[in-house]
Parts: C-alpha cells; structure tokens; sequence
C-alpha cells in the first residue's frame, strides 16, 4: 500500500493506494477518530459487487453502518436524490461526528460528497471510488456536486474528504473502454506535470493493459501525487489548477459537439490531448517529438487520436460556448515540452480550426 | 462609520457599521474587485422599504444588478425557493466572479448564503442584515442553512459573506418587540463576553430606548468585535463558539415547549438568560449580583424574565431533546461573573427543575 499525503493544513488527509485496500476503510475511518455512524452510499451495482468488504471493515472497527441506494451513473446528481438522501441521513440518526462512505464512480463520489457537504453545515466523507477515471482524477481535491437541469456541476461545494481510499483491484472487473478513459486523465498529468512519471507509463504498457495490481499502484499513486500538489497549491481551483484541463478544453467540445453520446469522456479527453498537442506544434511553440510521444501513448493504450465525429466547425462553435470563453476565445493550456505546461490567451481561431481539420 | 475587521485569513471581510451605510454596498463591491454582475435577494416587504439605496449605490459603482424576491420569513428557508433561486442565478448569467446581495432578515441571509455558497462551488456574498439579530448575530461567522421538513437548518455550510453591511438607519422602522429581540443577544454578548461592554449597555438604556443613531453604531460594532473574536479562534463552530449559546440552551426548550409560537427567539432568549443566570447562582457558581445586573439590564429594555408559559417539566424534557444533551443532559454555559463564561457538563437536573420552577 502507498500512502499519499495532500497537504492542505486543517483540510490534510491521505490517499491509500493498493490491492485490497477496501479493507482499510474502517481501520482509516477509526484512525481519524470520528463518530460511530456512517452511510455507505453507493449504486446497486457497484453496492453488490464491493459492497461486502467496506461494510465488513467498517462493522469490524465498530462503526454502524447505514446503507444508501442511489442512481446508476449521472442519474444520481440530482437535487431529487440529493433530497432522498439527506433523509436518509437524518433518518439514520448521523449527526455531525458521522460520516459518509461514497463507494462508486465519479457521480456518486460527486452527489455523496456534495450531500456531506451541506448536511448540518458538513460532515466527513471518505471517497472510495471504483473506477480508474474517478480513483485518479474525481476522488482527490474537494470538489462536489449536483447538476442542474440546464448546467452540469451547477450546484455544489469544495469539501476535501477525510481519506481517499484506492482499491487496484475494483478495476480488474471494469468494462475495457472505462478502463481506457480513465487512463487518458493518468496520461495528461504525466504530458503537463511530469517527465518521469510520462516515461514510466510509457516503460508500464504490458502492466497497464494486463491491470498488473503492482503496475496500476504504481502508476495510481503517481497521478494522485501529482494532483495532489496542484490542489495543495490551489485548493480552490483559481489559476494553477487549470492546468488539470489540458486537453478539456477541446475534449468538452467534442463532447458537446457529438452530443454527449459517442465518446466517453476520457476518450474525448484523448483526442482534446492529441488537438492541443498538434495545435503546440502549429503555434511553434513545441517540437514535432514532443506530439509524437504524445499521440503515440495515447494511441498504445487504445485510445483514439484522431476522428472527431464532429465538423471542425461544430466543435470550434462548442469551444465558444465554453465556460472559460471571453468574446468567443478561450484560454488554451499548452505542452511546449513533456512535463511541461503553458497558458496561452490569444489562439487564433484559425490555428485551431486547422488543427481540428487535420485531426478529421 | 465604524469598521470592524474578521480576520479569517484568506476569507477575512470587514463589517461596516453606521448610518446610511445601505448606500455604501456598491462602493464596498467595487473594492473587492467582483465582477460586474450581482443578484440582490430580498423579501417583498424588505426589498420595498430599504432595496432602493442598495440598488442604486451598487447600479452607481457600475454592477448590473439581478433582483431575486423570495417569500418573507422562514419560509424563504426551503429547499424548493433555493432551487428557485439557483434558476434565477443560472437566468441572470451569474458566474464564478459575480456576488449575492442578501437584503433582509436573517432567514434571507440563511438562504442566500446558502445558495451563493453552493452555486458553482461558491461564489460571494455580501450580507445586508435589516432586522438588529440578524445585525448582530446571523451577519457575521459565515453560518447558513435551509430548513428539512423535520430539522431547522440541517441543509447548509459555512460560507464567509465577502463583506457585512449594517445601516442603524433601517432599525428606526423595525417593529418594537423585533426590536427588543435583538437587544437579547446584544445583551448576551456583553455576559459571556466582555465586562466593559456589559456596562457601555448598562449606561446606553436612554439611547437605546430612542434607537439613537450614535449609539446604536457603537453598540452594534462592539457586538459585531465580540462575535467577531469568537469566530477568528473557531470558525467552524468546534468548541469555544458555544459560548454564543449562552441563553440559548433554555431558551431553545422554552421555544419548543411553547410550539415556537408564544415568543420571539429573542424574548425566548431573554427567559433563558434569565434561567441560567439563577442556575450559576443555584450551583454556587455565581454571585447574586451577578444575577441581579443581568436581570435588571433584560427588563430595562423590556425584555421577558420571569413566566416560561410552560410547566417546569415540559421545560426539561424540551431540554433532553437538544441536539447537544447526552443521556438527556445538555451542557450549559454558565456566567461565573459578568464578562467572563464557563462550560459546565455536570449540572443535577434537580438544580435545572427548581430553577425553572422559581421562574413560573
């Protein structure tokens, strides 16, 4: 088992990394001292397929355990199950020395954190996410939320956990293409934060495409670590962090511009990488080298480099709707070398439409 | 004008207390450099009488001003109107920079505190409290929450307002027992608090009675210093906080007992400072002039201390049923002597029954 610190004063706490970690929830939740209660929230899914060691680890260091039924998948951030399960934990009896244990994907670490968040002003939650997308990017740095009907992530809060707790072994069972995605946000720390760590996924691929349990601890806690010290920099996500969206900012395009509905996010995320990496190259502000080892760990792992499924207009428009958009442009996030990060203000529009044209 | 500073770190804010100071909100705006947009959230009542001068400082300072209405009282403090006023951000185009103006008593501040501190993960909030509890107590600690149907404030968080704005001027028309009830807390602050305070009030009765502008400003900021002080040593409410409970621990009993309907919080409070100031001298704990010149003071400015409006027992067993009793006991805190507190865990629930019983 690794141990990551994050750093964040009152705020501290530490990602356990390893297989079969699931275990350590209720030894971490003991150690940290709080209250008897807790809420297991989690889908029915993933409650019957990793449920039983979490609960058993919780009920063996003494904490009663309520158990919490959400949504599968985005279905569980919404203000109606946030309600539901603010009842539950009011009729649980959890008081503000309770926790919440948020056992699943990226959405329910987000509904579950966001309800601890805002339950009698706060109260501890320890994430335990179950997929690779979650364990590596979601879990660690506070940020939670509910969506809204016309605005994902609308309603929410920053709330650090208590503990991050990573099992290797959850993903063993994750379906391949989920697997895949979560990967491409491993890739991009490595591409903005870190040479070595970007060679040592490249030196990791038979590990990596077999989920060898030493490879995936190695490899897990190094992108914790990495995040980890962007968020103690920038606990609540004012400039630094934005580094966190290299190849988001094309990769939400995409998204958009197909709806939502071809690509999954960490495959959208994939090709935003390869866009922003040729878009570097074209601006001359990185070598030819630096997009191929780009492209070709992106593409050694299955994920695709190129095939927008969307015009390179549509996705030029979705880019002007971006959140981050002043008058139609927006700020790109730029990899003059591996291990390095730039923020570039002022791309003209047709670079990027080129680019987007390249990429097909 | 007196300035009083909350020195929170990065969340630090100063509180403007005076005359006319309604006017000084959009100035104060443009000081924190916000953006541009902002959303006034006031009651029907509030937002006739004083949304004027608000509007046109902050319309002056160069704000593009959003009015958000919600009902008027506690019943602002539901689920259901801050969806409402989430939607209404949302339509406004408010964005991670613009802030929430909260107009009104101190069930506006809860709820629009609320909303701004869950919409996009927080954004600001200046406080413009128009009743003198929500002046001296709500304002300032970053307290907010919306009520569940079976639990007062259950949903909310801890959010620093960006700067607290108190005009005396919108006291002149508050209604005289809405009044009074802030006087309670004002009174409570100097008890636990600060002698010197204690007698400022004891020598301002002619002034307060007359809601003389001078000394309503220097009352209210030496309140505002001494809630300020508690909430810079504990800001999220751990320990030393619950002094501010001084009076409350009764008074919330009373209230219940007597279905929240018989007296205002502050008349509540009044009756509990009462009660607890007999227990001190009961267990031995205080002087009987200590008792005395807290009684005198409540009467003076026409505040309740004697006539629960409920038997001694229905008292009692309101009391098992706070939220910080354990096996049925609650703690108190205790004022061994005028400007000084103490925590006491033990207290015999003979010694609570006789004193509510010699109250009547």
């Amino acid at each position: 088992v690794i141990v990551v610190p994050v750093n964040l004063g009152p705020r501290s706490y530490r990602v356990l990394v390893g297989a079969g970690t699931l275990a350590q929830v209720g030894p971490e939740l003991a150690r940290l001292g709080a209250g008897r209660r807790a809420a297991l929230v989690s889908d029915a899914v993933v409650g019957a397929a990793h449920g039983e060691p979490v609960r058993a680890s919780l009920a063996g260091a003494g904490f009663e355990v309520a158990e919490v039924r959400v949504p599968e998948g985005e279905a569980a951030k919404t203000l109606a199950t946030a309600e539901r399960v603010w009842d539950a934990y009011l009729g649980h009896g959890l008081d503000r020395t309770s926790t919440v244990v948020a056992l699943g994907g990226g959405a329910v670490g987000d509904l579950a954190g966001f309800t601890a968040a805002t339950y009698m002003r706060g109260i501890g939650v320890i994430q335990v996410p179950t997929t690779l997308l979650a364990q590596v990017d979601a879990s660690i740095g506070g940020k939670t939320a509910i969506d809204h009907p016309r605005a994902k992530n609308l309603i929410g809060a920053f709330h650090q956990p208590r503990a991050v707790v990573l099992d290797t072994q959850v993903l063993r069972t994750l379906p391949e293409r989920q697997y895949r995605s979560g990967l491409a946000e491993v890739i991009k720390h490595g591409i903005v934060l870190d040479a070595d760590y970007f060679a040592l996924l490249e030196g990791s691929l038979g590990g990596l495409r077999a989920r060898d349990g030493e490879t995936l601890t190695r490899v897990i806690a190094g992108s914790c670590r990495l995040k980890a010290q962007v968020v103690e920099q920038d606990e609540r996500e004012s400039e630094l962090r934005h580094v966190l969206n290299y190849g988001h900012t094309v990769g939400h395009a995409v998204e958009a511009a197909t709806g939502f509905a071809r690509f999954t996010h960490g495959e959208a995320v994939s090709l935003g990488i390869a866009a922003e990496a040729h878009l570097a190259r074209r601006l001359g502000l990185a070598g030819p080298d630096t997009v191929a080892r780009q492209v070709r760990l992106l593409e050694a792992v299955g994920l695709p480099v190129r095939g927008l499924g969307a015009s390179p207009e549509a996705v030029l428009e979705a880019l002007g709707r971006d959140k981050k958009a002043r008058d139609g442009r927006v700020p790109f996030v730029l990899a003059p070398e591996i291990g390095r990060f730039r923020l570039v203000f002022d791309v003209p529009r047709a670079a990027v439409l080129e680019t987007l044209a390249d990429l097909g």
